[in-house]
């Protein structure tokens, strides 16, 4: 009984509750892709305006680029080093708020990472309901996001920021 | 000297240059990834009007799309099943040439594969030079395609495509 406090359902029956919690979180760091923990950085950061997290999840010589129309969304573009990333990720955190994301795709490497992911978002400037679809390609350095891609479906983000569709010819046959 | 036609680069010094061919190509057939003969073939297929090999690599139930405005591209979109891509490949073909395309970054799982390119593509019908930068995230089973996801930054294609910039406002702090 005197080590209630520590049992959990990961408390394996008869074990020793202690030890075995000290080996799951070493295990759980040694295992956990880099891609979760600046994903929940990330998000939290988002949607809590906390980047304490992520800052120690960014590397200082950081390459970032979201591709898309930097005119209309001065937050995409790209920045160099860790206080333009965490600069840019407040600009972000300023003008959306995430309420879902789905992870479509995904593959990890040692320290990279691809995904797919759709995400329902709110631009809070307008209070308009943002579906958007990108791809990203996340290189890590001692767990520290070192590199990052962005691609996504800019056309139909800005029809959706914009409100309206876009008059366009049919070019193909 | 009886084996000088068939001398090349990967013959050993002083080896038996026809066993060692032999070992090579199967050697070759079992380790490249499914990702470089489908890509091999899909050029093919775009530039050269062959199909014959790329209906060797597609699974008969494979799931296809890439996203994008279809009003104006009706080859972007959803496609389900063989013919179908095989048609939706041979309408791209009808439209884009392939000059050239960098890979700038790549996952590869055992059957599956991520990448982020940049094209350097002539639209056919008005002859001008699209650049264009997509990412895709591919499934192969028993090396054909099964699926297949592409997201690309469309609105920098639709605005190359029109041969004009498009006015946005500028939404965002």
């Amino acid at each position: 009984m005197q080590h209630a406090g520590l049992a959990s359902p990961m408390t394996p029956p008869g074990g020793r509750p202690a030890d075995f919690q000290i080996k799951f979180r070493i295990s759980d760091i040694m295992t956990e892709h880099s891609l979760w923990r600046f994903s929940r950085a990330l998000h939290g950061a988002i949607n809590d305006r906390q980047s304490k997290d992520l800052e120690e999840l960014i590397d200082e010589e950081v390459d970032w680029a979201i591709y898309g129309p930097i005119d209309m969304f001065p937050f995409l573009g790209a920045r160099r080093g860790k206080a333009a990333v965490i600069e840019v990720i407040r600009q972000i955190a300023d003008n959306v708020r995430v309420h879902r994301f789905d992870r479509e795709s995904i593959l990890l490497g040692v320290d990279s990472a691809a995904s797919m992911l759709r995400y329902s978002l709110t631009a809070l400037d307008s209070n308009k309901p943002i579906s958007l679809r990108l791809a990203h390609f996340a290189q890590f350095k001692a767990g520290r996001l070192s590199s990052l891609r962005v691609v996504i479906d800019t056309f139909d983000l800005v029809e959706q920021a914009l409100g309206r569709p876009i008059h366009l010819p049919k070019i193909a046959s």
